[in-house]
């Protein structure tokens, strides 16, 4: 079912007019009355709308979405050379991340001036938006960018389970660390991952001290724009969201 | 530590000389003397090697290659546009797939033939090569393809669980898949998943008839080269592989 994030949902019953990008897509999908199409707010909650004539359409009720984890998985990830940073952010966001956070590390390769960084955040949310349509998310997963590694193991420490993937680790599973959730409500998971050419041990080091659990994703090494992938696709697993 | 698949090991104690690819692989990493590379028959066995002089090596130990997963994952995938398929074939690989196999099926945009998909299996083998050694595989996956959806049925539907993922499928989860796998010894799954267009009523139809397990990957749709690269990666987590 096609679906479009608008600002504010139409309340039940009432008529709603598609604009801008949202009424060229449906012009794209040649909308015919009668058919069903999905508007949602980007932030959980969406209607079901019935199409009337052209770009009008009649709101039903307003629900939850159904397609969103009860999981808030937050991908962090160095800064990879460009087109992985659109990968991931792609993916991840088909994957259900709740957000995706791109922090510089000792080893980055690729680190945008705060110049570039801006044009670039705008374009990764454009990203964001459009796979959170296409694979039917409810939320728009928000794309970020930090200053300092510190800064990132400060957010990133701060959720219930916090993660960080090191190649070098050899004992430490995801399956053991997810053991460690607390059980009920709403969790929030984080899931950080290094740039190609990995972390330093001077970073695992703080890292650790900053609470951060650290794990392997297993003997085979992954690629710096695959491993946060397969982490959040674990998760997502783990928990019963997919 | 660096990686050369090699046609033959040496035996213990031997010397054995890198050659051809190898060769110019080896000078591009500049080895010297003392160093440690790891041999690998690309089937599943290795040996650890001290660097000589130049391309000379000294042979260690022959032993199983300790990164590749104990279940055969073969992932089956219908054609998709061209550069996923090389995006699936290399990221598969990473995630330690036994073997990708391409098949036509009814809503493929993409089917190549004969004369191109020659050319198209040489590619893809070299990408399930590089994949292998960067990765630090053991086994090179194969990479074949398949003429008719038919036969993609009996091949994957020959395994000790054969999944395909079908995105209209809402109850039947791949953890309840999981349930079923028979417990000891070596385990053979096939993991299917449609193409851009995803599969007709009329395929599934078919599948069910060849014993596969029509399962979910939940509730948000994943694009066709996302797919099977989450099914693998769910599969390596619950099996305690990754």
């Amino acid at each position: 079912m096609a679906r479009f994030f608008v600002d504010k949902l139409p309340a039940e019953g009432t008529e709603y007019r598609l604009t801008g990008e949202n009424a060229d897509h449906a012009k794209v999908l040649r909308l015919s009355p009668g058919q069903s199409v999905t508007l949602c707010d980007g932030a959980g909650l969406e209607c079901a709308c019935a199409v009337q004539e052209g770009l009008a359409l009649l709101a039903g009720k307003t629900v939850p979405a159904r397609s969103e984890p009860r999981v808030a998985a937050a991908v962090y990830i160095a800064f990879p050379k460009a087109d992985k940073a659109e990968h991931v952010i792609q993916k991840a966001t088909e994957l259900g991340a709740a957000e995706i956070v791109l922090f510089p590390s000792r080893y980055c390769v690729s680190r945008p001036d705060d110049r570039s960084l801006g044009k670039k955040l705008e374009r990764w949310q454009k990203i964001a938006r459009s796979a959170a349509e296409q694979s039917g998310r409810g939320r728009i997963p928000t794309v970020r960018a930090l200053g300092s590694f510190a800064e990132a193991l400060k957010q990133a420490g701060a959720a219930d389970l916090p993660i960080l993937f090191y190649e070098n680790e050899r004992a430490r599973t995801l399956k053991a660390a997810l053991e460690m959730l607390p059980g009920g409500g709403d969790l929030r998971i984080s899931l950080m991952t290094g740039a190609e050419g990995g972390f330093s041990q001077e970073e695992i080091a703080k890292a650790e001290a900053a609470g951060m659990d650290i794990c392997t994703l297993g003997p085979r090494i992954l690629r710096c724009e695959t491993a946060p992938l397969a982490a959040l696709t674990a998760v997502m697993y783990a928990l019963g969201e997919m």
